[in-house]
């Protein structure tokens, strides 16, 4: 058996650092795959990250139903994590956010976010760009049926971000905290990107370098784990 | 009877939240109708949106005098309001702000502002430019008649939005948790849209995207505003 | 007799919202005028303008002799100051700083700086460049003589502001309370003006627009420096 | 004998003041040659810099072996350290970064980074470029072997930066303090270089002009230190 409740405490983290390093604001979610349970997960109540507590999590199955609502809200947009589930066994936590950095690669037609250095690298190589409106045309923009959430999973096919275009990214990884790694670099690769783009032409990673610098897998005693934990003060939850 | 001491003090909790989210600075302000009496509004008497408190609150008509000054000194702009607020009954709350992302959009006489993403929606498809100089001449910019608050007022029309060449702009909405949040990401998508637009041609949102995603009414319970009156601290006044 | 305590506990309130609002960093520093001595000046000791307190401040004569050093390390570059004082009567306020938005226009040779919006118009319609090196050849770019301080104060002319070449700005005002305005919202339309360029074209403020939004002189009872000094917990001081 | 309780202590400000200001984050370090054993350095144990403690520093032979590790995890990319001690008998201080304004530049194809300003004038008048691909082919780009320390201390040659492609840079100087000062100061112009170029055409310092605004050693009493170091609250260590 897992350890679930310091899973569960840490999905708590990974809500405040998300929220801290800006990742995401009044919106965005975090969700982790019930380590014992592969046919459910875990995401909060509807609450901005930054306030959620261990209180505020439901538990899901991967059609996205509660398990054990309690009268809570929960976020309309739960077919994102529940589609990337289904689809992907090897995933085990999925982010999803607005980062004001990414989202301008989401509506750019002329420009293909890619990683320029090495802590990005697990963005991977190449970045697809969903758009609800190919499928499902003039919409909200929200992914709040499964059939939604099961495109924007073909999509991600088998990557770890998909760009949903006007409206943010999603990020896929084998735990939470290589989800939040991924999460925070993809957000930086794209701000040192555009600033890169600015100077003139850029030098990106290599496909080799790409796949060098992916192999360095995070968990909860990391160096960046601790550092944002210790910022955003959730260390002390 | 509608509960104003509860509006109130959330108009209070307003202020904080835009000089938190830095929609207002030292300038720039917000009001709402008064519930009950369509033709008088609220607005805070000439202060700094982060420093208002219940105390600072002033009522007036429509033609912005004031009911019960006290002695206080009042917003010179309050013409403003009380231009929009007789033009659109619908309108139950405006703020002004000098936002520094959306300013530049104010200026240009090549780049319109237009929504790039979902929650940006209700800013509307069209955001109309105010220049106070094309009926009134060389002034100090400032709205300080009504003649000049009827004027931005048409220029609104029944919009959300009207950017104030070289100074601003005004939002207009049904409910202040509207206003805030139509503010707050207007402000976002202006720093979006100019992100995206250094990067190439961009995908806006359609016309019908922007009528969907714009049918999402706010109040005092939405994620959003607990988020915002949280990181001021606003949520302990 | 002017109340010279006041202004001088003022004096450490403006290091400090100099500080808060990023005008100045670890270098920087802003002068007052004797209010009852014309021919002195009084300037902080050398150190970051956050850190001032009352009794870290100087007098000066308007060649920049201090009159009671105490054993204090002063700036190097007081000729700034002196050289101000010397060729304007009606200056009784001066800032020196490196603002990060207002450095690139001090280097550009393309583009030079102009109000954008009104709150900015006090900085003038026509801001010169001062180059050192243009009478002073290779040097490190500090105005360590009177001499290189007269220089500048030509430079200046009759305006409110000039800018260095690669080193920073001088603000000159009847008041501290004008100075400190003019400083923040110079570097306020210095960071719009540069992303209004990268729009397109631009509307600048008229001449007649910029006399207009010019009368409005600041005092201690201001809006703007009520809230600057709150935000920087100097109205604990 | 020098004092090295102090230079130690200093050693941990160095590190709270880089992370203040943003030039290291989750990742970076910065090292001091021992000073009275010039074949040893001092560098914190694997850990972000903004939580380092004194009993977090480890001393290591400039091939970076531990002289006592204590069982503490040790960064992976010591030989930038031992690289540039080995190669610069001149150099007590190393720092390393990933400073989101000096990236750019390392990808960047057209545009060298330059000083444009006064107190950057110790990066020197020309920044070369490490590309670690070069040599050593595809790799996760970072410096983990004595050679490629050693390569890259050849680019640094006698300088006081090198940029490394798609990944950061190292700063060396004679001092801590010189150090530090050189690496915020790098980071600042790289942010104005950026600014200024996207208005057009820039004067850059003159080479005698940086000479002369390089002769400034820097030590703890120094007003940028002082500055620095209180806020990021280091003075209270």
């Amino acid at each position: 058996m897992s350890d679930l409740p310091t899973l569960l405490k840490d999905l708590v983290v990974a809500n405040r650092i998300l929220a801290h390093e800006n990742v995401v604001d009044a919106y965005g979610h975090v969700s982790i795959r019930h380590p014992d349970r592969p046919d459910r997960f875990f995401l909060a109540r509807s609450r901005s990250p930054e306030l959620v507590t261990v209180d505020d999590l439901v538990e899901f199955d991967l059609d996205c139903n509660p398990i054990d609502q309690r009268g809570r809200a929960i976020y309309i947009e739960r077919p994102i994590h529940g589609g990337v589930y289904q689809a992907r066994p090897d995933v085990h936590s999925v982010i999803h956010n607005h980062s004001h950095e990414v989202i301008p690669f989401s509506i750019s037609k002329d420009t293909r976010l890619r990683p320029v250095f090495h802590t990005a690298a697990p963005m991977g190589a190449e970045i697809p760009i969903w758009d609800i409106r190919t499928k499902f045309g003039d919409t909200n923009l929200l992914v709040t049926t499964m059939a939604q959430g099961h495109d924007l999973a073909r999509t991600l096919g088998c990557g770890s971000v998909a760009l949903m275009r006007g409206h943010g990214c999603a990020v896929a990884a084998a735990t939470l905290y290589d989800a939040v790694h991924t999460a925070v670099f993809l957000q930086d690769n794209a701000k040192l990107q555009a600033a890169g783009l600015r100077l003139g032409a850029i030098t990106y990673l290599s496909d080799g370098e790409i796949a060098e610098a992916s192999r360095n897998p995070q968990d909860r005693n990391s160096r960046a784990w601790e550092y944002w934990a210790r910022r955003c003060g959730a260390d002390k939850l």
